[in-house]
Order: structure tokens, then C-alpha cells, then sequence
């Protein structure tokens, strides 16, 4: 029988805001549920609750269906978000099904689960936590899922990404680098407000912290293969969902 | 004999603002000199004889010694931008230094002239003018560049990337990326003020700009396999020169 995945939000087609193929068009599918709970988490109605009533169960199939129905023939790129999408231990039952489809499909998870359907996904953004998350990154399950993704020659579809609220971030950051110099690095810049309804000052704030974070990496000689970017979603539609 | 190239800033390291490597750490080695004029060409310095002065006639060794002098142990990628650093037939003297090095190069061309040294670059970026530039693009030309690198199987080190203004120049790039689908496509926004000191409503513009150019992406079922971007850098530092 088919399996049933807890579905929050499929929207788009728009642009992913972040990370390795920042700027992408692609439809969205946010699954529901974390075993995390960050601080400064952006997605926290993903796992506290407060969206309960909006979460569907749906099969890769009525996914997909909703896919059609909302993006019409206007996408070949899909990105699964979440929450955590990789304690849903079946989803390559919809991976598969995008495969099938000739669509590409992008994932984010924290690194905290492996999943064997790691190795179905073009690109998958593994992005463990950082201090200020007040989470605790589990480095042994981390080596195992890189390890993992490196011995099934994945890595060109592989990026780690950390968002850095401060220095203590990007020391955390510069480790993460040095312990897997060989998958590609992003560091982001972090939201400290994810609330704000104010757009143009919070714009105005991010730009100020991804010129810092800029600065931070020109400035160290042990962050010379990195990536350094924005939200760009946040900077156009401030904290607005489903954009 | 080495041969010289005229070279008219060596700076960083910051990040790249644009295109494929969006976001890299890297340094900048802008050359002089351009075959086209266009419209809103935001480095008319490198060509309109403003900037003369400052020319630098510098061999391979030199650049890499100039390099150093600013970017110490700080970098492993050097962008090289113009201009039209294109039209510099033995540039190749210097991207072989790079690679001895094992500094990663990026290259952005308009697509008018081909050189052999193109299959050494890690990150080339082919970027034709739309109509909004007032140039007019030889697709003879490009099909033969965009062929010799297909034939050499580098596509996966090359980007079309295309700025746009306006409708027209959507036309444009949606006939672009019809004409090479095989090879990653990118479009951009076009800053239509590049003298203007007032940063805040420069970046406001911008943003909004993008949002349209997300908009008209979205809705069209041609442009699916695209990545859609701002200018970083105009965002966080306006028309400054050198950062
Ligand atoms: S891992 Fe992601 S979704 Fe889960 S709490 Fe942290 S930021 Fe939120
Ligand atoms: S090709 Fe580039 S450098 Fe040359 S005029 Fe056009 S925008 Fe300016």
C-alpha cells in the first residue's frame, strides 16, 4: 500500500531563496514535523503545533497531483523542505515518482537521520546546527551520512550549509568545513526575526549581516572554498510563507 | 617572451555577486578593453577611456604576485571580468599559472570571440546582450563557442546567463535558452542606474525588479530549467567600485 506523507504547504513555482542552487525555479513541498527545535527556527508551525489542522496526508501520488493542480506544466524542479523531511523513512516513494516525471528534486535536512533515498536527490543541502540553534549537533550520525553520500560517488550533488548568527556560529561553521573539506560549503546568514512584519527594516538588517558575514569570511584564511549568501526570499518578501 | 595584459583592478577577497558561483569567495582581476558599448554597461570605465591612467600592462607572474600582495592566504579562486578579458588571445599564460597554483578561475565573456583557453576555465560564464543593450548578438559565433565547448565536454563549467530589462529582453533569453537547453541558464536583474549614490533607493528598485523578473519566470512554461537572480553585490554596496 501506498504511503502517506504529512504535507503542510505545496506551493510555486517561485525561486529557492538559498543554498546550492539559490535562484532556482522550483515548486515547494513542506512536510510536517522536526526533531528539532531550534531557537530561531523559521518554520517552527512545521512542528509546534500551531498548523496541526493544516497538515494532509497525502501518497506521492496526491503530492503530486497537487503539484500539477497548483504549478501546471510551469516547473521541473521540485524542492522538499520541512520540518525535518528526512524522518519520513518512505518518501523515496515520491522521489521515485519525480524521477519518473523527469523532474529534479531538491531536499534540506539537518543531518540529524539517514535516509537510503539520500541518493535519489540532485541536490540535497545537509545544514547542521549551529550553537545559537541551541541544538547539538550529533557528529557521529554526521560522519555516517557523509560517508555514506561519498562512497556512492553523491558528492556533486551534496552541499553543506550553516547559518551563522554570530562568531560563535562561524567557528562552529569553520569546523564543520574543516571536518568535510571535500563537499561544497554555504554559509547564510541568519534570521533574527522571523516575526517582524516590519520588511524594509528587516531587509536593511540582513543586508548589514551578510555584508559582516562577508567580511568574516574574506578576513580567514581557513574559509577560502565557501559560499557566502542571503535569504533571497527573505530580502523580497520579508517573513511572508508560501512565496 | 611573457606576454601583458592590461589590467586595470586586482581586489578582494569578497564574493561573487552573480551568475553560477553566486556567492563564492573569491578574488577580482578586472582587464581592459571591450569590443561592444553597451547601453548599461556598468564597467564603461574598462572601455570608454575614463580609466586609462590606471592600466596596468602586467604579465602572468605579475597578476599572481598583485594577487598575493592584497589576498595573502586568503583566497583559491580568482574571478576574471572586464571588460572583455576575451579579447586577450594569450590569457591562457595566466589561467595556467592559476591552475598550477590550484586556484579555481572564473570567467565572464560576452560571447563574441572564442579562445582556446576557455576549456581551462572552472566557471565560465557566457553572458549575451540583450536588446535592451543596443548590441547585437552573433549567434554564428556563439553557436560555434558554445559547440567547441560541448564537443570538449566542459558544459558542466559553463552558464549562459542573461540580464534583463525588460519584456524584450525575456524574449530574448527565453530564444537563448531554447537554442542551448543543454547548458545551465541564468537570468538576471538589470541595474538600470549605474551612477546613482543613493543606495537605499538603488536597492529598493532592484528588489522590486526581481520580484518581477520571479513573476514573469513563473508564469512562463519555457524558462522551467532557470535560475533567476540579483546583483549581491549592488544590494549591499550600490555602485561601488572595488568590493
Ligand atoms: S531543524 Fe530546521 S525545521 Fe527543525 S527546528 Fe531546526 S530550523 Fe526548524
Ligand atoms: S560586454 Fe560587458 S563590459 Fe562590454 S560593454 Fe557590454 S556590459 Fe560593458
Amino acid at each position: 500500500m501506498a504511503s502517506k506523507f504529512p504535507v503542510l504547504e505545496v506551493f510555486g513555482p517561485t525561486v529557492q531563496g538559498e543554498g546550492m542552487v539559490v535562484g532556482q525555479k522550483t515548486m515547494f513541498v513542506r512536510t510536517a514535523g522536526c526533531d528539532y527545535s531550534c531557537s530561531w527556527c523559521d518554520s517552527a508551525f512545521t512542528w509546534d503545533g500551531s498548523a496541526k489542522d493544516d497538515i494532509k496526508q497525502l501518497t506521492a501520488e496526491e503530492i503530486w497531483n497537487q503539484l500539477e493542480e497548483v504549478g501546471g506544466d510551469r516547473f521541473r524542479h521540485v524542492t522538499i523542505s520541512g520540518g525535518n523531511p528526512a524522518l519520513l523513512k518512505n518518501l523515496g516513494e515520491f522521489t521515485e515518482l519525480l524521477k519518473k516525471k523527469e523532474v529534479k528534486v531538491a531536499l534540506e535536512t539537518q543531518g540529524s537521520r539517514y535516509q537510503p533515498w539520500f541518493l535519489e536527490i540532485d541536490d540535497l543541502t545537509i545544514s547542521p546546527k549551529p550553537p545559537s540553534s541551541l541544538m547539538k549537533t550529533d557528529f557521529h550520525r554526521l560522519d555516517e551520512i557523509i560517508n555514506n553520500l561519498r562512497e556512492a560517488g553523491r558528492l556533486m550533488h551534496v552541499s553543506l550549509k550553516v547559518v551563522i548568527f554570530d562568531e560563535e556560529d562561524l567557528r562552529y561553521a569553520t569546523n564543520v568545513h574543516k571536518r568535510y573539506p571535500d563537499v561544497s560549503f554555504y554559509v547564510q546568514v541568519g534570521n533574527h526575526d522571523t516575526a517582524t512584519l516590519d520588511d524594509a527594516a528587516l531587509k536593511d538588517a540582513l543586508l548589514s549581516k551578510y555584508e559582516w558575514l562577508i567580511d568574516q569570511v574574506s578576513a580567514s584564511n581557513e574559509l577560502n572554498h565557501v559560499r557566502v549568501l542571503p535569504q533571497l526570499h527573505t530580502l523580497v518578501w520579508g517573513n511572508k510563507r508560501g512565496v
